[in-house]
């Protein structure tokens, strides 16, 4: 086998085999191929395109080029729960503990936040002392003790994939659907779980702007994850404006305690317990959605599932005093908050921009090796359709450096489109559920 | 300027500017550019196809990425030929002492033969002692004296263009009509010429087997021709079966002397005197094509073609006396006559495959460091239309190896298609003829 004919193939459109993806990427992750012709074998990918099958086949051959989790001999149908990114989206804080605290064990890798979307590893992190860096071993006996862990990417998994990502990020090869879906799916597949729960995010706050490219994704992963022998679903959610009312590492970590607490926005609240019903639905710990959402809401009224969220935070190092008291996490030293100009009702906000702006402010990064500031951030007041009046704070920053600010508030101010009518239309929390099952 | 933005455009299908497309080819000429980035980008030219403008600003950066020759102080028009290879094509040879015979300077600089198709150089080569790889200095003095030189390409030409096509050849991105066009008209334009005639092959034993393919190529290199202010013509012509009768270096040298005393099969000489002809009008030499014929074959029947051969022979260091005497030229040691097994007539002859075994034989390399054997090759007896007997000669093998004679051997009886009736149409040797001048 050549590698030369193996980019012609492709590059003239056609279907390689699952030996030819495999030489490939064996050859690349073992420094056997140049940098110079995956890359133009990515581009054809990304011109081309990739049959189900040859992304099946990629995803396998990137999952074992690393190790592979088995918790087999761990009792229970073990379900993770993965969002393509967005703003405010903090669900996994709360899915992780609430699903765990029904039995149901959830081992969740999870990536950092690039660009103008958030991660779930860095709003961890904002919590006093918790350690997301674990090795497999350690990840295993949270996991085994309490049915819960939640770590970063380890060098251990699909090598393959970080190889690549670093090569698609200096060659303009990111934006390509089956290359997203292989990189995803083979860390997911890496878990050793039974199920998975997809949030394809929908909007201008997510990466698949319209609900077309999202739900081909979704498609895509599904189909992979089928094809793996995974029970999958994936919901594609809406993402045109932020999820809940707060953006930033430390405030979004208060917001899904408050959540556990039994109050927080509806619209998070809403997600998070469709999501927790999918887990518990696919890991067969309830025979329906309804009775899923049912349990979820139970677990969180009785506060199993913030008590199950302290007990993880606690054996991962960090401070289980958060939950009752998120003084504890870092706090911003100067507050602003931004006034409506006009009266009238929230016709839009512009969510990318509403992203961008804590990224300014120092949520995120711009580059992978950028440090971050947890306690900087976006308190939302009001919501598309909230009617507001001039004068009114739409929304209030947390920020530390003055240098940082005006930029922020200028994108902040910006992002928000008042009416004087509320909008006629409302996007749904929830454009489109897709759904698969191995063949028994 | 960033590398990864341009990649970007143009895989998304968007026209660069001639700025961006020259930030690539600088960059990369001077080591600023890594690899991987200009192998995606070659494939997303390939994939996404490049403008006229682009093509042209491609040509020129290429060409200025290394020396022009100024030939302007040289009297007459200077005026060169140019083929995309073929097999048998061999009309150099003659065209250029031609036309230098006429007092059109030519100054030519070819190609060494890769695969099935044969290159200029090597069939000159063949001669014994002759010089290919003269400096530009040396090539301006031979061209000074007797108005016509034949080189190698030199270091100081297109550094841009080896660059590249080393690249292409490891990463399929080779089959790029914009690619292609760019890599020979940056080549032919740094040679100092005022009118250029493209000679592009078309049929079963051509690179373009298609005559839209051709058509479309000989369209671009002639548009960007007349954007670099040059004189154009592209003569879109057969290679379904070999040009004239002989293949192989010292034969094929040896077919072009006999053209030039008078002789030779009627296919060459008619194709020698079309190119010729189109030469001497675009030095406005001659008014007409027709005039142009009739001085070129006048040049041919004097003797003064073939004097001026010697000439250039000669002064490149060569045995002159090959053109009184063929026999001066190297022979193949062993000679076997391919016979026909039925009665007929010749319906086709593979054109692609009768290359390959003389390629097979050692008249041409598979790789650019393979070296080459002068004297074997294959002599046609009968070409497409000729009526044959069972048990008469289709052609004689000339070879040198009994370990290389089978393969070959089979390969030639494979290309004959003997039919009982003759071929009830003929293809012209001349499909189609592009024409193009810069504005006054």
């Amino acid at each position: 086998m050549r590698a030369i004919d193996i980019i012609r193939k492709k590059r003239d459109g056609r279907e390689l085999s699952p030996e030819e993806i495999e030489f490939v990427i064996r050859g690349y992750t073992r420094d056997q191929l140049p940098d110079y012709q995956l890359s133009a074998w990515l581009m054809a990918v990304v011109l081309r395109g990739m049959t189900g099958a040859e992304i099946a086949a990629l995803t396998q051959s990137m999952l074992h080029s690393g190790g592979v989790l088995d918790l087999s001999d761990l009792p229970g149908r073990k379900v993770d729960k993965h969002s393509t990114g967005g703003v405010g989206d903090k669900t996994s804080l709360v899915v992780a503990p609430t699903v765990a605290a029904a039995g149901v064990p959830v081992p969740m890798i999870s990536g950092r936040g690039l660009g103008h979307t958030g991660g779930t590893l860095d709003k961890l992190e904002s919590i006093p002392g918790f350690k997301a860096n674990l090795s497999l071993a350690e990840f295993r006996q949270v996991l085994e003790t309490c049915g819960c862990a939640l770590i970063g990417q380890t060098a251990e998994i699909a090598p393959a994939d970080r190889k690549l990502y670093a090569l698609r990020d200096v060659t303009a090869t990111v934006e390509s659907q089956p290359l997203i879906c292989a990189s995803i799916m083979s860390k997911k597949l890496a878990e050793g779980i039974d199920a998975l729960v997809l949030d394809v995010k929908t909007g201008s706050g997510a990466f698949m702007k319209s609900e077309e490219a999202a739900v081909a994704l979704g498609e895509l992963m599904v189909e992979t994850g089928v094809r793996a022998g995974k029970k999958m679903v994936a919901l594609v959610t809406d993402m045109d404006q932020p999820l809940g009312n707060r953006v930033g590492n430390a405030l979004e970590v208060e917001e899904c305690i408050e959540i556990m607490r039994g109050s927080g926005p509806a619209d998070l609240r809403e997600l998070c317990l469709e999501l927790a019903a999918w887990m518990l639905f696919l890991a067969a710990r309830v025979t329906g959605l309804e009775e899923g959402k049912g349990l979820a809401a139970e677990l969180i009224a009785s506060g199993a599932a913030l008590e199950r969220f302290r007990e993880i935070i606690t054996l991962q190092g960090g401070d289980g005093g958060v939950v009752d008291d998120t003084g504890r996490l870092p706090q911003a030293r100067h507050r602003l908050p931004v006034l409506s100009r006009s009266n009238g009702f929230v016709a839009s906000i512009q969510c990318e921009q509403v992203g961008t702006a804590a990224l300014v402010l120092g949520a995120g990064r711009e580059k992978k090796e950028d440090s971050i500031d947890p306690a900087v951030g976006i308190a939302l007041h009001k919501k598309v359709g909230a009617p507001v009046h001039a004068g009114e704070p739409l929304l209030t920053v947390h920020y530390n450096s003055d240098a940082r600010l005006n930029e922020a508030r200028r994108l902040l101010e910006e992002s928000y489109t008042i009416a004087p009518q509320p909008p006629l239309s409302r996007r749904p929390l929830i454009h489109r559920i897709i759904q698969g099952s191995p063949r028994a």
